[in-house]
């Protein structure tokens, strides 16, 4: 058996940010600038509402914001709900070779704690690096070739809960004793499975993990023991989730090589294996002459998970159109744009959004990679055109820009938000390693969103 | 596809106590006496101590009673506490078919609710049958031949948080679709890898489930959508959990045939799997001349699982002891007994069960019974004498008797109470279907505990 729990826990204790190189850094800030932007685009949905309605009355102490709110509750509470707006329009980052969705849950959790402790930005940053990194790896072990899960276990869930642990782990300066603990005690409390898809439970799990996270760190803090072996053992998270596991891919070069650097960030507010079929039919309907009110009838031919995960020929509301590769392939074609607006459930009825998905097939093609899709229209007048996308924006070859990422966050702020708050708040995230007191930044949410909520 | 969730919400909505049999509510009372014993002597661990460390901080309004520490928080919280006390010594319940530990997670979640709003008895009693009914089934489809589950995969953890879900839905007087909504809310909350056994974490799988399951019926509540195929869809808890499911087992007969008579009651705080051995070893210990400090080796014949669970030469604390056979069948040797005190740091680290435990071999068995066990002795002397046990004290063929339970609860009340009290108490929670308000029997309990922990 190759040890795991511990060579993690040992590398988390004795990391130093200054020993990290700049690049990994500047992505650390980047995950914290898209995470805080995707809390303030999904903090008002209903979704959001109703688990306040329950988590308000069961609140402990007023320590941290629920952005959008102006509320403040205890800080597992505000973080778990903050992770659950992360996820709202499906709209986070993504660790494109497991599909799993690693910064928004440790992102909101260390801001949580910055409102009820002291916490520099530099420290911040280096906790929610580390719990990228850890939540890449350990999503690698069960779910990157030639590791294999089941395909209904959602890997942002199992991974996430572990990654915040052994960020807030860091922030609270647990022992390497303790970091083994927080470690397991996130393992048996790791949770989730697709089945919530499509539904306000799909983004229960980003906010159990949260929030279960915290947890297993501030108990192991008081001593609250685990086992030595979590990850690794006969018995533990390789053994149960992945079939068969990589379990060198947790601990291969740690330090040198940064696995945080594969989390890439998304340009469409819905599944990542539907971005492809967006860039395609983009690509389509921007061709000369192009008339989506032609179309007879389509073919998509797509990676085989974007088929198993997203393939949902009507979704009955904006949740479930968050899953549906045939919503999003039919508003690219009929409105030559995919953003939080065409999600929306007066888009998801719209007759001629409905009519639309109902003449698209889609393929899963073994052949096909996951960043590419190929596209085939028939129009009505008995002619055809294709289009194909080998890599589309968002993947490893065309990833967002800082630019990207501030006009995304602009987007989504600018829903509750002057343009000058925006703004501000967008300038004080990219300056996280500048700033000497987080909780001063938590203020300005606090303020902001309070002032947007009346 | 067989239909499991809706059939199962359907079915729990429209139950009636009155039309169970006066077998399967006596059982439920049973499953509650049991329940609320294991929580006195439980409670006052180092385990709960810790947690309650962490989670006072966070509570919020005070709704519930902390058993044993004469606090009140948030009903959620307090009944995670609560059923973490359960499990403390591992001698809850256990549906032998699957090794789940069905009753005491709905049990506390109700007996919380209690207190925060006023319940009769007859009706926790009726939601605690369902939550037990609903786990046994859900155990089944994972666990019992031929559905087949990973080994490591805690089945107490991912059938206890539906459990609780049905029963706090029960409670809360949930239509079909929001049970529905609160089973696939509680699915996706599913948790429990059995890395944690042997120390602290452990017990958290249980306390995690409690609460989980309990917010799962309360967002449901409020609202808050789910899927509708969480337990039998391609992405749900039989896919994920089982290979293969039985999912026939989750509704065959409902409401004919109950699956939670099948719960049996333990008669020694540990490790179910232990149980026989420690009963052909005080079969041994008790025969005339046996001396066990004349025993050169012995050798345990067990079923595989007991093996594969509980192998463990020398535990390093009561925790570990919990499930470790050697150290069971040592001190039945030694001391003729297996009651809570023989679990304890001081006898676990006593030199002569240290000796005799390394003394041990224990063999998987494919032909042996889970209830059987067999035991050979060597003695100094060159002489050997073996015993057999077929069916072990807590099997189908000898469960606890009514009396029995009394017993069990006397010897863990007593721990903390006067005989007086606890007298009081047990008669209490035997009469629960006269009870007009459970909320009173929570005072007492509150009462008790808090005198004691002065």
């Amino acid at each position: 058996m190759i040890e795991i729990t511990r060579p993690l826990a040992r590398y988390i204790v004795a990391s130093r940010l200054d020993a990290m190189p700049a690049q990994v850094r500047h992505e650390g800030v980047r995950a914290f600038v898209n995470s805080m932007g995707c809390v303030l685009g999904g903090c008002r949905e209903s979704v959001i509402e109703r688990a306040l309605a329950v988590f308000e009355d069961l609140s402990g102490p007023p320590q941290a914001t629920v952005i959008g709110w102006g509320k403040r509750v205890d800080a597992p509470t505000a973080a778990m709900l903050n992770a659950m707006s992360v996820f709202v329009h499906s709209f986070m980052d993504t660790h494109l070779a497991t599909v799993a969705h690693p910064a928004g849950p440790p992102a909101v959790a260390l801001f949580a704690m910055s409102e009820r402790q002291s916490v520099k930005g530099v420290d911040l940053l280096h906790a929610l690096i580390l719990g990228i990194e850890v939540a890449c790896r350990l999503a690698n072990v069960i779910a990157a070739a030639p590791a294999k899960s089941h395909v209904g276990l959602s890997t942002h869930g199992v991974t996430n809960v572990i990654g915040t642990a052994v960020a807030m782990g860091k922030l609270l300066g647990l022992d390497e004793q303790q970091m083994v603990w927080a470690i397991g005690l996130a393992v048996v409390q790791a949770a989730g499975i697709r089945s919530g898809h499509g539904s306000m439970g799909g983004k229960l799990v980003a906010g159990h993990a949260t929030r279960c996270g915290m947890l297993a760190a501030m108990l192991a803090a008081k001593g609250f023991t685990c086992s030595e072996n979590p990850l690794e053992g006969a018995k533990g998270y390789a053994a149960v989730f992945a079939n068969p596991p990589n379990l060198p891919a947790a601990v291969d070069r740690l330090g040198e090589h940064y696995e945080m650097l594969a989390n890439a960030y998304k340009p469409y507010p819905c599944g990542i294996v539907i971005h492809s079929s967006i860039d395609v039919c983009l690509q389509l309907a921007a061709e000369p002459g192009f008339d989506a009110d032609a179309i007879q009838s389509l073919q998509l031919n797509v990676h085989p998970l974007s088929m198993q995960l997203c393939d949902r020929q009507q979704p009955v509301d904006r949740m479930q159109a968050l899953v549906s590769v045939q919503h999003w392939a039919a508003v690219a074609l009929l409105f030559r744009q995919a953003g939080i607006a065409e999600g929306s459930d007066r888009v998801v009825h719209d007759p001629a959004v409905v009519a639309l998905r109902g003449r698209i097939t889609v393929r899963a093609d073994e052949g096909m990679a996951s960043e590419a899709a190929t596209v085939t229209v028939l129009f009505k007048d008995g002619s055809t055109q294709q289009s194909h996308v080998a890599q589309c924006r968002g993947s490893h070859a065309r990833p967002l820009t800082d630019d990207d990422l501030g006009v995304k966050f602009r987007g989504q702020a600018n829903m509750l938000l002057s343009a000058a708050a925006t703004e501000d708040l967008l300038g004080q995230c990219w300056r996280l390693q500048d700033l000497d007191d987080v909780g001063q930044l938590a203020q300005r949410f606090f303020q902001g969103n309070a002032l947007s909520s009346h």
